[in-house]
C-alpha cells in the first residue's frame, strides 16, 4: 500500500493505493475515526453490476471490523447521475436516518463517485464522504480532487460542488474485473496525465506495452505505480488550485475536443475516456499546426494510445464539432480556453477564438 | 441606509438595511462588480406574488443601471423548495446560459432566499449570490448567515449548502405588502434575537407597543433600526461560527418545540414565526422548571409576543409533540441539544436527554 497526503482547503486527506484495499476498508474507517465510527450512520452508494460483483467483500470487510452501514444500490449507467438519482439518494439516507454527523461511501466508478459525493456534500449541509473507486478512471480521476457533479436538462455536471473526500482509497484489484473498453477508457485518462505532465510516465506505458500487445494489461506492480502517479500529479495540480481556476483546468486536456466528440454521438458512440484519446490527437494537431507545440508530438501520442487499443480519430468533421464546441460551459466570451501541448509532459491553456478554431479545423 | 459587513470563510460582504434600496439595486450591484457586470449573467428568481407587487421595481432598477437579467418565476409557497422547485430553476438557468462568473439574486421570502442560494452554490459549483429579502423574516433570519436548503421526502431543510452572499439588501419599505400574518411571523424572529442576545432590543418592541397595540406596526426608522440589530446580532454568531457546530445553534432557540408544533399542525395549522413564539415560552417554562432560567422569564415573553399578536400556547401536549422531536435532526444520541436563557438577553445550550423533556413536559 502507498500512502499519498492531499491537501484542500478543508483539511488533508489521505489517498491509498494498493491491491486487495477492499478488504481493509473497514479497518481503515475505524482508523479514520480514531478507532471509533461515525456517530451519524454509514451509507455505501453503489451501483447493481458493482454490487453483484463486490457487494458481498465489502460488507465482509464492514462486519469483520464491526461497522454497520446500510446500503443504496443505484441502475447502473450515467442516468443515475440526475436530480433522479439523486432523488433515490436522499430518500435512501433518510429512511437510513443517515445524520450529519455520518458518513456517505462511494462504491463504483465515476457517476457513482459524482453523485455520492454531490448527495454527502448537501445532505444536512454536508456529511463525510469516502471514495472507494472500482474503476480505472475513477482511480485516477473523479476519485480524487473533490469534483461532485450530476448532469441535467442543460448539460453534464453543471450541477455540482467542491467537496474533498476523508478518505479516498485506491483498489487496484478491483480492475481485474472491468470490461476492456472501460480499462481502455482509464488508460486514455492515464495518457492523458503523462501527455501534460510526465514524458516519464508515458515512457513506462509505452515499455510495458511492447510485449503484449493493445489486449495485455498492465502488471499489478506496475498499475499501482501508474495509479500512484496519476494520482500525485493531480494532487499536485488539485492542491494549487482546488477550485478550478487556473492551473486544474489543464487536466481537461483533450476534453473541449472530448466533450463535442461525446455529444455528436449522443453520448452512445464514444465514452468518456475514447472521446478523450480523440480528443488529445486533435489538440496536438493544431499545436503542431501553429506551431505552439513540438514537431511530431501528434505522432507520438497516436502511437502511444493505439498501443493501449484505443483509436485516435473520430470520424467527425469541424461542421460536426463546432457547434458542440459553442456550447461549453468553459467558454469565457468569443472563444474556448483550450489546453495544448508544448512538447509531451508539457501543457499550457490557450485562449482560442471560435474563429481561430474554425479555421484550424477547416484545414484538416 | 446602515451598512454591516459580514465575515465568512470566503470573504466578507455588505448587509445593507434601508427603505426603498429595491430602486437602487441596479447601481448597488455595479458598485459590486466595481463599475461593470457579473460576466456570465443575471437570474433574477422570485416568486409570483413579489413578481406582481415588485417585479416591475426592479425591473427599472435594473433597467436604470444598464444591466441585462433574466427571470425565473416560481409559485408561491413552500412547495417550490422542494428537488421539483430547483428543477425548474436550473432549467432557467440553463435556458438563460447562466454561465459560472453568472449572478444568481434571490427576490423573496424565505422559500426564495433558501432555494435560490441552493441554486447559485451548486450551478456551475457556485456562481455568485445576492440576496434581495422582500419579508421580514427573511431580512433577520435567513437573509444572511449562508444557509441554504430545500426540503426533502425524509424532511425539511434536510438537503442543502452554506453558501454565503456576496451582498445582502434588506429594504424595509418591502415588508409594506406583507400580510399582518406574515408581518408577525418576522417579528417571532425578531423577539427570539432579543430573547438570546438582547434585552434592550425587547424594550424598543416593548416601549413600541404601548402606543397602538398589536395590529399596529413598528415605524419605519426603529423597523429600520430593529432589522439592523437582529442582522448585526446574527452576523456576530455566523460569524464566530458559520458552519453550526456550537453557538450558531442559539439561533435556534425555541426551535426545537416549533418544528415539533409545525409537525404536530401539518405545517398547516400555525407558520414557523408563530410556532417559534410558542416553542419559546416552552423553552422559557422549561428553563424556570428546572432553576435554569430566571424565573418570569417565561411571563415576560408572553406579555411581549402578546403585544406584537402572537398566540403563546399551541395547545398541543407532550404525547403530540414529543414523537416529532424525537425526529429532530439536530438529535444527538439519546437526546436533544435544547436552547434554554439564562434570562432574558443571555441563552445557552443544554443536552436534554429525552427522559427528561418527558418528565418535565408531563408537569405541564
Amino acid at each position: 500500500m502507498v500512502k499519498l497526503r492531499a491537501g484542500t482547503a478543508g483539511g488533508a486527506y489521505d489517498v491509498l493505493i494498493g491491491r486487495g484495499l477492499t478488504e481493509r476498508v473497514g479497518e481503515l474507517l475505524r482508523e479514520l475515526y480514531g478507532g471509533g465510527a461515525p456517530g451519524g450512520g454509514i451509507a455505501v452508494v453503489s451501483d447493481a453490476n458493482v454490487w453483484a460483483l463486490y457487494g458481498a467483500r465489502l460488507t465482509a470487510a464492514m462486519e469483520s471490523a464491526g461497522l454497520g452501514f446500510f446500503s443504496v444500490v443505484l441502475e447502473p449507467g450515467e442516468r443515475a447521475k440526475s436530480l433522479e438519482g439523486l432523488r433515490l439518494v436522499y430518500d435512501a439516507f433518510g429512511r437510513g436516518k443517515l445524520r450529519r454527523d455520518g458518513l456517505a461511501l462511494a462504491f463504483g466508478g465515476g457517476v457513482v463517485g459524482d453523485l455520492c459525493g454531490f448527495a454527502a456534500a448537501t445532505w444536512n449541509r454536508g456529511v463525510d464522504f469516502v471514495q472507494l473507486p472500482t474503476t480505472l478512471l475513477a482511480q485516477v480521476d473523479s476519485g480524487i480532487g473533490g469534483k461532485t457533479a450530476i448532469n441535467v436538462e442543460a448539460g453534464k455536471n453543471l450541477v455540482g460542488a467542491f467537496y474533498q473526500p476523508r478518505l479516498a482509497v485506491m483498489d487496484t484489484g478491483l480492475q481485474d474485473a472491468l470490461p476492456a473498453r472501460e480499462y481502455r477508457c482509464g488508460m486514455a485518462e492515464v495518457i492523458k496525465y503523462g501527455a501534460i505532465r510526465s514524458e516519464a510516465l508515458l515512457g513506462k506505458l509505452a515499455g510495458a506495452a511492447s510485449g503484449g500487445g493493445a489486449a495485455e494489461r498492465l502488471e499489478p506492480a506496475l498499475m499501482a505505480e501508474v495509479v500512484r502517479e496519476c494520482c500525485d500529479i493531480k494532487k499536485g495540480i488539485v492542491e494549487r488550485d482546488e477550485f478550478d481556476r487556473g492551473e486544474r483546468m489543464l487536466l481537461n486536456f483533450g476534453h473541449s475536443f472530448g466533450h463535442a466528440i461525446e455529444r455528436a454521438g449522443s453520448y452512445e458512440r464514444h465514452n468518456h475516456g475514447e472521446a478523450v484519446a480523440m480528443g488529445m490527437v486533435m489538440a496536438a494537431r493544431l499545436g503542431e499546426d501553429k506551431g505552439m507545440t513540438e514537431p511530431g508530438t501528434e505522432r507520438a501520442l497516436r502511437e502511444i494510445l493505439a498501443s493501449k487499443g484505443l483509436e485516435a480519430d473520430c470520424g467527425y468533421g469541424a461542421e460536426e464539432l463546432l457547434p458542440h464546441m459553442e456550447m461549453d460551459k468553459k467558454r469565457g466570451g468569443a472563444g474556448l480556453r483550450l489546453v495544448l501541448l508544448r512538447r509531451l509532459g508539457d501543457a499550457f491553456i490557450y485562449d482560442c477564438d471560435f474563429q481561430e478554431l474554425r479555421e484550424g479545423m477547416a484545414a484538416w
